[in-house]
């Protein structure tokens, strides 16, 4: 089994790693000091393929199970769905030692981090993330919440979970283009981080879209790392994890614009960290030909990479609603070269070379 | 003026404390690192005594600010208010850096929490506390949150702010009635923490209900004191801040079975510490003339001292469904002298001495 710390002093945590593990799952939380008393937090979709083995062998390690299972989909993630989710837990007769396991993708584990955190004002959480994107990203680091009509992730807590428990197994059973879409946020460390991981991408995408098996946890192992070392030195934001927000800035606001139907969030990040790329080329920031690999990596995974036709307004207005603005200034994450990002304020003028549909990126 | 310091690390944050401070709030957070732009949350009560007093304070250091007054009273502390608090923070385009200001009581002061906690994963906010409960007790210490139909404070975080300005000059327009609730708390940590503060009491009980300026701050700033010191050695109360729920167990099922409207919070906590007093008598914890002592105090701060009749099993019920409890055992917080408490389980035989009508307490 493969084992990363994340060190955040006394919230510090293990992410568990190994092939089958949601079997097992009972026995790493054995060694944990939980409370047996466990609420399993999952969905329609994931509940009838994984919800039974999880009970199992978290029964034969005499835990108690319950199981609040929710419907399927970004749209619930809601404050209306946190009102439920609370009742449940009070009808369940919770108290403070009791524990919550998020089994899920990004929305279910972004729900049941956020219901940890606020319960009682704060109960233990485990995540088991049973999508790629929710394996390499949102499972590690403690983000949590659920969105408001008015945008996404506007309420939530920084809440880090007692351990993270990562089954690549599981992704037998995940829709491929979500799969593609977990990706996109692999390529993104890749970018930010690892020159070595972008290589190994470009050289092994067929192999990593067929789940090889060694392929794949390479990658989840290379992700969490970079993603544990990220959240140890910025735990709430404040500098060198905004750059995990790298493809974010577009990326929302293409969900945004697109009301959050027409793509899944690792395809509109897709769309923005080629978008990025440009801007950062037209900037100087980075070369064409890093443009180019990075814009055929994200095609090679199946990914769109051109930005759907809004007026350079609609994106600059959804882009400031954003919560990670800071005043009315834009920052940017820009590419220097493969591997390495830097945070730049970048003025509406510089960005209509994205949105006007017939620009030559790098003049 | 009067500064405490609450040790948390990069957390910690000063109490200030000055008659006249809400004038000059401006001067002292001008000196803080906050953002200019400060959304002031209070309710319709305090708004037309203080939120313009307090504008001009912040406007003179070139803060610019919002407001949002809402209803006052326990029953608006929902989910409901906070999705409305999110929203027009939302309205107002407020990013990461903007803050909040809390100015009012209690409730105030846990919802502004809970919405500087949670909206954008957390911004900074301030107290400005307005009743004596809130100046000596629920401003301090970074308790926030809001009540679910099923039980009082069910949802919320620990999440300090960034300074905490007492006025008490404040308490001039305070109702008679929350003034002695307030002194409900006052109590409380003379008998978990400070005998010198219970004597103070005992000696000065009609000054300080005359809010003579001397013997009111006096009272205030040994709270405090009491307050950060508990904060500081145990933040998310699992250990020596359960002593702040001394008198609370009981108090927390009487405000539940009377529905929350017979009685303040400070009077079912009044209620609560003689049933404490007693309970520890029973039991051997302390002797009679502690409870004679404890009694004489609260009904010398004109509050109630007697339990409303409802059933033994009434009571237990409404205890064990009270966060506090671990599993299904009822841990007190006993008295062993005026000055000095412990936790300790009780069984529910053992409480029937308090729900049955007549027995004397010290057999």
């Amino acid at each position: 089994m493969h084992t990363q710390r994340v060190e955040l002093g006394q919230r510090s945590y293990d992410i568990y790693l190994e092939n089958g593990l949601l079997q097992r799952a009972g026995q790493v939380l054995g060694t944990r000091n939980l409370h047996k008393a466990v609420t399993i937090i999952t969905n329609t979709t994931i509940a009838p393929l994984y919800l039974e083995v999880l009970k199992i062998s978290l029964h034969k390690q005499g835990f108690k199970t319950r199981e609040i299972i929710l419907p399927d989909g970004e749209q619930y993630k809601t404050l209306d769905s946190m009102r439920s989710i609370y009742d449940t837990l009070l009808e369940f007769g919770l108290d403070r030692s009791s524990s919550l396991i998020a089994l899920g993708g990004g929305v279910i584990g972004d729900m049941t981090g956020f219901a940890a955190a606020t319960f009682l004002r704060g109960i233990p959480f485990v995540q088991i993330p049973t999508t790629l994107l929710a394996q390499v990203d949102s499972s590690v680091g403690g983000k949590t919440g659920v969105n408001l009509p008015g945008g996404k992730n506007m309420v939530g807590s920084f809440y880090q979970p007692v351990a993270v428990l990562i089954d690549p197994l599981v992704l037998e059973t995940l829709p491929v283009r979500e799969l593609r879409a977990g990706i996109s946020e692999v390529i993104k460390y890749g970018i930010i981080n690892d020159q070595d991981l972008f290589g190994f991408l470009e050289a092994n995408m067929p192999s990593i879209l067929n789940l090889d098996t060694k392929s794949i946890a390479e990658v989840i192992i290379r992700c969490c790392r970079i993603k544990a070392v990220i959240t140890s030195q910025d735990e709430t934001e404040k500098g060198v994890r905004a750059h995990l927000n790298f493809g974010h800035t577009v990326g929302h606001a293409v969900e945004t614009l697109t009301g959050y139907s027409k793509y899944l969030h690792g395809e509109a990040v897709a769309i923005g960290i080629v978008a990025a790329a440009v801007l950062s080329c037209s900037l100087g920031f980075c070369g064409e030909a890093d443009v180019t690999r990075i814009t055929n990596l994200i095609q090679a995974a199946g990914l769109p990479a051109t930005v759907p036709p809004f007026s350079v307004a609609d994106y600059t207005n959804a882009m400031l609603k954003d919560k990670k603005k800071s005043g009315s200034t834009l920052n940017f994450v820009l590419v220097k070269q493969v591997g390495e990002v830097c945070l730049s304020p970048v003025s509406q003028d510089q960005l209509e070379i994205l949105f006007d549909g017939d620009s030559a990126p790098c003049s």
